[in-house]
């Protein structure tokens, strides 16, 4: 294996996953979601993978962004923003997309570029640290930490995709009630080990998600609970949960959307706020953290540029005060073992980190990352510390290749419509 | 040349450097300045060295941090911060030490650690490249520019030390009044090709000091122009400065001490204010930010802990909004060789960098690095890219270790009683 860095090839290879019925404020998962894989290969002989979103915005974007990679190096990863800033993007159609709703939070160009950035910056690390027969962790500076803490994801959920959608068979079964949480909370501590519980909101009423805590903290007397509604409240809403279960979270997760109206909610109750939808790019930290409106920033590393980012992030969260952990979309191995690296070398990662990952019975890895105890361990292997299964990711292009374009696009409204004719993104705040 | 990357050994070698009879609010630099050079071997046989402060609080701490070394990887740089909180500082000593009367900020424990760490990572990077051949640039993500720009640093000062203590001969002259600012200008851009000029101000009352600007100004029209009194102005004086020659400034740095104060001059002025003593820790950020008491900060790499967390500074500021670029007090050219590496990383560095070293006759590299147009040049040799003299180190550090006491902490009050008997470090603000 030669040493030459330079970027010989950039391969990009969008794909399908199989994803569960599970709900949020906006809709349902589809029965697949896109991802996009990127590898880059050097001219020594390394290949290198990232993982970003596959919708078609994103792709549009890595596709202009791999043609201007060839011939740099695959170390110059600053510059990789600068190879950002050079391509085009139509600000309107990113504006106007469709994001899963918002669930992501704001829409501008720069952070769909980041999110492009951040797949191409996690394969050059990949391949970067095999080329040095270094992991990954080691070219963000070294672990501060052996292993990652995770929480367990809890969705409410259908027991499966509606007749005559093609998915995987899933043995999770139907949570649409606090009895159906709780019993799912156990399969993720009996499967994984999991101390923690994020419950994803926003579904029913405040007062059924209320009931639902309270069946958790009661089942895991002790353990760390929060909820998540996605902006689904109004502030008088947020207020009433918070004075309900406020001293059972271990943080309340956008209860309401803005920074405004988060300032609202923090400055009127003891429950710290974390976020993933009011501060999701660097332009929106000045006034959130000026104004408390948050107390923790759950770190996307595909939105805020990359691993390095992360770390920028969680810098500024330690000067500000603020607390720093991670948010998570569906998605792969890839990005699990990403996640890793970087939690790994963050210090004040005072929380168990969200990953979808249990959810996806799918993976591009040749072996399956395992959370023991509910927590994955940080490997010193070379690189990302990962195999990619080529067959595997043939099998879930071709799938994206052969789809009619109805899944290419995460839409978790258009998802419900086929079980509820008629649904549309509830106006928000929703209640 | 092996790639086993443990560190097998730490020397640390303080230092006494000549340094010419410069002025500033608080009195004159000694004949001698103290430094400490690290070095740190790995067991691959790899020499990678550091430079930071040399006065004995340093060294103090220097070693045991050093003792802890041995064993650890040279790539684990973020260990170096649980190494440094480990070390034991005596809070009181810290606080109470003579610290060039405050020219270099607030003292405290963590920023005396973190000034330690930064020797120890520079040195650690310089090692880690060149067992990688990889320049310390690239171990920081990549340049994105090929050469830094450095300001002339303008002093009032003396011909020559007091007849009787050694020095180096220098051929500077003296420069207390406008004619001789702008005639040492003249030499820098002659010698060095500086196109921008900071005058250490704070030592004449302030109408001589603005008559400086207004000669400079004169000399060099359109070149940006920078005065720094170290804090030695009142609010009113600072405004009254700020009305006179704002026009013509680039910035003013740290007109008048302490935040409060900073952000009333900054509230009441569009003259952009600069600084390296309001804001020098990460627990000074969010006051200073929020207050929008200061529009760039002067990062210097040693107190701030260390060329990572320059960067993190940076990404700060370019968050908030604040301009960055690089304080400098007496320093060699290993450091030089850091705060290239680094500046040239950092996106957001729209200002020259200060430095000392046309200053500094001496230097421990076997070639003096140089400015071509008042700039830097960035190498891509593997690690800081520099070559120790070991003659020239031993030699340095003779003079250190002969000497009686009275160089081996900077002291600039106490060098002036020579010339001044009585003197004392002026009660804040002096004007």
């Amino acid at each position: 294996m030669s040493r030459d860095l330079t970027i010989a090839e950039v391969r990009l290879t969008p794909i399908l996953v199989a994803d569960p019925p599970l709900l949020n404020t906006q809709g349902v998962h589809q029965p697949y979601t896109p991802r996009l894989i990127i590898e880059v290969v050097t001219a020594g002989g390394v290949s290198g993978f990232g993982e970003t979103y596959g919708d078609a915005k994103y792709l549009e974007l890595a596709e202009p962004f791999a043609e201007r990679l060839a011939g740099r190096q695959v170390n110059d990863l600053n510059g990789l923003f600068t190879v950002a800033d050079a391509v085009a993007v139509d600000a309107a159609r990113v504006e106007n997309a469709v994001d899963v709703g918002g669930l992501r939070g704001v829409q501008t160009a720069d952070k769909l570029r980041l999110s492009v950035v951040s797949g191409f910056e996690v394969a050059c690390l990949d391949a970067l640290g095999k080329a040095l027969e270094l992991p990954v962790h080691t070219l963000l500076g070294g672990k501060v930490r052996d292993a990652v803490e995770y929480s367990a994801y809890l969705f409410y959920k259908y027991a499966a995709h509606p007749a005559g959608v093609p998915s995987e068979p899933e043995d999770w079964g139907e949570a649409v009630d606090p009895a159906g949480i709780v019993a799912q909370a156990r399969k993720f501590t009996e499967r994984h080990g999991f101390t923690s519980f994020k419950l994803k909101g926003g579904v029913f009423p405040p007062d059924e998600e209320i009931a639902a805590i309270r069946a958790l903290a009661e089942a895991f007397p002790g353990h760390p609970l929060r909820l998540d509604p996605n902006g689904a409240w109004s502030v008088p809403t947020s207020l009433k949960v918070a004075e309900e279960v406020g001293g059972i979270l271990e943080y309340l997760e956008d209860p309401t959307l803005g920074t405004p109206g988060m300032a609202e909610v923090a400055g009127a109750t003891g429950v710290p706020l974390a976020t993933n939808m009011c501060v999701t790019t660097f332009a929106e930290i000045k006034e959130a953290f000026t104004r408390d409106a948050v107390q923790v920033v759950l770190s996307d590393h595909h939105y805020w540029g990359g691993l390095r980012n992360t770390q920028q992030l969680a810098a500024i969260c330690r000067t500000f005060g603020v607390g720093v952990s991670m948010h998570s979309n569906t998605h792969l191995g890839i990005s699990l073992a990403a996640m890793t690296h970087v939690a790994a070398t963050v210090p004040n990662l005072h929380h168990a980190c969200d990953s979808h990952y249990p959810w996806q019975s799918e993976d591009v890895l040749t072996e399956r990352i395992t959370f023991d105890g509910g927590k994955v361990t940080v490997t010193d292997t070379p690189g990302l510390g990962i195999e990619v299964d080529r067959d595997r990711l043939a099998l879930l292009h071709r799938r994206w290749r052969d789809d009619d374009g109805t899944m290419r696009d995460r839409d978790d409204a258009a998802a419900m419509r086929v079980t509820q004719p008629g649904w549309t993104s509830p106006a928000m705040p929703r209640w």
